[in-house]
């Protein structure tokens, strides 16, 4: 693996500027038509199913909402149909390319900001989507012909601010929905330079997109990524951010206390202290979206074209449990339980992220509030999922095995476990639950696409304890 | 100001990379006779007081202990004297200086590690000590040259890991004091520059310590520098470190809620949350030293020479509450309230600053214990101060005004404040408590210096709430 990421500099790197400090770096989709970068397999594959395409175009057109408006747009009653404008920072990722597509389908003005830094990744480590995906100017060109709506793209770091600042100006977002970040514990526990990596990158990122509005956007609302894993696993129930204490005779509502166990995992503590300093000091309003593992792939709007489809990951880096216990049921892989698999955690269907940063942004926080919700819908034990996994399969005529191997982890194996998660039920959340109709679907699409399997990325590769601080130079 | 720290790096500046990436950055003071940096205005300034610190310098003699040794040679029961040996990094600053000469004094074998940058800040600031400092070159020569005990220097960043590497593997430290930070909460709030400064410097300095030490030296006990300002201030008791929550039925202790107010104060919150992971995962033996505000300049060692002095400041970035009033006294300049002055805060004496890291080494914590002082010795509102401050100003014949100015920070002005601090207490701490005494004392010292006093740098000048994006390129 080449090693490219060992410095940790304002600057993205030569292969994410392409269109980084050009004097336009905004490119609507119309722009691109001419682009030569269109990937032949997938135009290949897409002859194959043109007609589930067609199908599900017309289905997005009809799903479509009314326009959101801006909130002064509301306030003042005003019939222009100014759309709210929402930059989805990290568009081009797994979490952030659903939402861009989902915001657009539901009226909202989109742009996507975004390094691909993730997609630089993929070639170091050798890692490769279980879907094939498209470039980012592909998606937002087959977005634009089949609902004819335009998603600006600003492509750049915005750890630059330089960058960051153009594009505030440029498009002035209402929202600003941030999934930006390095976000793959494993990835931060590689090697010093990944860990510093992912710190520097995520805290001041975020740091970045902070003062950007308080500069250029006052009232902008910041709709933050964070993760279940900040609050760890404490032998009391998490709360939603904050907890009530009642101490030596003495009551106050403080942060709930984080025990986070990596690198990346810190990386989004630190944020969510920076971002809560900011509401108190500079009246930011933030939402703060401690999200669990999600799982699945296909969203409505991803399903409509194969050049529209999300990234997949199930290897060893970028994997999270569910979606890599799928592809491992398909390709006759035991399932790799890591330890004892008590592990709890908060799951969630990429359906229901989309859903979830919808409804934040339809229901802002106030100037000032830094609010945090839960986002997931379920629990589960890493051996639940592998017994819930183990019995679909058996409905697919799959012989599902499971085998325990070393947890390269530092985590509890068997705790307590029962976070709270009902602010996002009460903003009107209607969840999709992993019973056995959505597992049959995710297993079936896994043994879809099981001729892309590599079976060599899906163990562990990354060790908790034995990361060094020398440079792992090789693919992991 | 020229502005040359707009930008985040690994690498050293220029300007302090005097001794960086050279074949041998390590230099013992014999190395540095012929140095040509001594400063002049010193050394006419120390023949007038050459009595002092003949007397002051066989004090020391006598004040010093039996050599420390390491922990494995007292579990040997080895004869050998092989001392203790203790990196100081950030070793050139006002607490570091104090301590490396107390810790060297005590028999320690003592390195400082330092990339000089608070000289530097004061240059871009247009600031200096109340108390002239000679080059740290000069400091270790003098200290030498009186005590006969050599202090290694170590010139370079610690953000730049082949640097610390190199310290490191040179001189298998036992203990890493790590002051190496920028300290200052208003520098942090001068403008986003310096914010991403000093999160960048102080969250990634600390990570490239935690794996120099597991890299390099899995033993050594981190003694890391945090801050009363982590906690904020809630309603309820301060504890140390951790705190005890009974939540719907179940008991957990779990890390004391963080709530800092600046992103100085935020960057040490994000240091003790990664070093709590690495002494999880790693074992690594850490001390997290929250400290007050720190008040005064003379230790036993500082006193004993003028070119052994160490900083005082008062100006309105770096100087803290109750030495800036008794320069404010001095000079006749009313003490300038923030606010309404009911901002309460815990402060200790220099003296016991040396003596707390001193215990901490002396005891130190257990492989994979992430352990929490509380370091101060009193509690005082800014009103207290200005009180205490007048009162003994009028023993001086000083006639002391307070003035209420518009508090630049965003901070509560009135509120409950209760911290613990018994842990260093138990450990032996003799605290030197602020009496009238040590406040004559305290004034005293600054009358003998008003001269020097340049009254433009006292007044705040930073504003927690007008910070901007923006670069700020002149003088604050």
């Amino acid at each position: 693996m080449a090693h490219l990421v060992t410095h940790c500099s304002f600057s993205a790197s030569p292969a994410v500027k392409t269109f980084s400090r050009s004097p336009s770096y905004c490119c609507n989709v119309g722009q691109l038509q001419n682009s030569k970068s269109s990937n032949l397999s997938l135009k290949s594959s897409l002859k194959r199913q043109k007609k589930s395409y067609v199908t599900c175009a017309s289905a997005a057109v009809q799903g479509q909402t009314q326009t959101p408006l801006t909130g002064s747009q509301e306030a003042s009653g005003h019939s222009s149909s100014k759309p709210k404008k929402v930059m989805v920072i990290g568009g081009d990722g797994y979490c952030g390319w659903a939402t861009a597509l989902h915001l657009s389908n539901k009226g909202y003005e989109v742009a996507i900001v975004d390094n691909l830094v993730r997609r630089l990744f993929d070639h170091q480590l050798g890692l490769e989507s279980l879907t094939p995906i498209t470039s980012i100017q592909n998606r937002v060109r087959r977005w634009k012909s089949l609902t004819g709506k335009t998603i600006q793209l600003f492509i750049g770091d915005i750890c630059d601010f330089d960058f960051l600042s153009e594009a505030f100006k440029s498009f002035e977002p209402d929202v600003a929905v941030h999934f930006g970040e390095q976000r793959s514990a494993p990835y931060s526990m590689i090697d010093r330079s990944r860990a510093v990596y992912t710190q520097h990158n995520n805290v001041i990122g975020t740091l970045n997109v902070l003062f950007a509005i308080k500069e250029y956007s006052e009232e902008c609302h910041l709709v933050k990524l964070g993760t279940m894993g900040e609050y760890g696993t404490p032998n009391i129930d998490i709360e939603e951010g904050f907890i009530t204490i009642t101490h030596n005779g003495r009551t106050d509502t403080l942060p709930y206390p984080k025990q986070a166990s990596s690198f990346y995992h810190l990386s989004k503590v630190h944020d969510s202290h920076n971002i809560a300093f900011t509401c108190r000091a500079w009246g930011i309003r933030a939402t703060d979206l401690n999200q669990g593992v999600v799982y699945g792939v296909r969203t409505d709007e991803t399903a409509l074209h194969e050049e529209l489809s999300n990234r997949f990951d199930y290897d060893g880096v970028f994997g999270t449990a569910l979606n890599r216990f799928c592809v491992q049921a398909a390709v006759g892989h035991p399932l790799t339980v890591y330890g004892k698999g008590g592990q709890t955690r908060g799951y969630l269907d990429i359906r229901d992220t989309v859903q979830c940063v919808e409804l934040a942004i339809a229901n802002p926080a106030k100037p000032g509030e830094f609010r945090v919700f839960n986002q997931f819908t379920e629990q589960f034990s890493v051996n639940d999922l592998a017994k819930l996994v183990t019995a679909a399969g058996a409905k697919l005529g799959l012989d599902v095995q499971t085998k325990s191997v070393p947890n390269p982890r530092v985590e509890a194996e068997e705790h307590y476990y029962n976070a709270k998660h009902t602010k996002l039920i009460e903003l009107g959340l209607v969840p999709h639950l992993l019973s056995d109709s959505l597992l049959d679907s995710l297993l079936n699409f896994a043994v879809q696409y099981k001729d892309r399997v590599d079976t060599a990325q899906i163990m562990p590769s990354v060790s908790w304890k034995k990361m060094g601080a020398k440079p792992r130079t090789v693919s992991v």
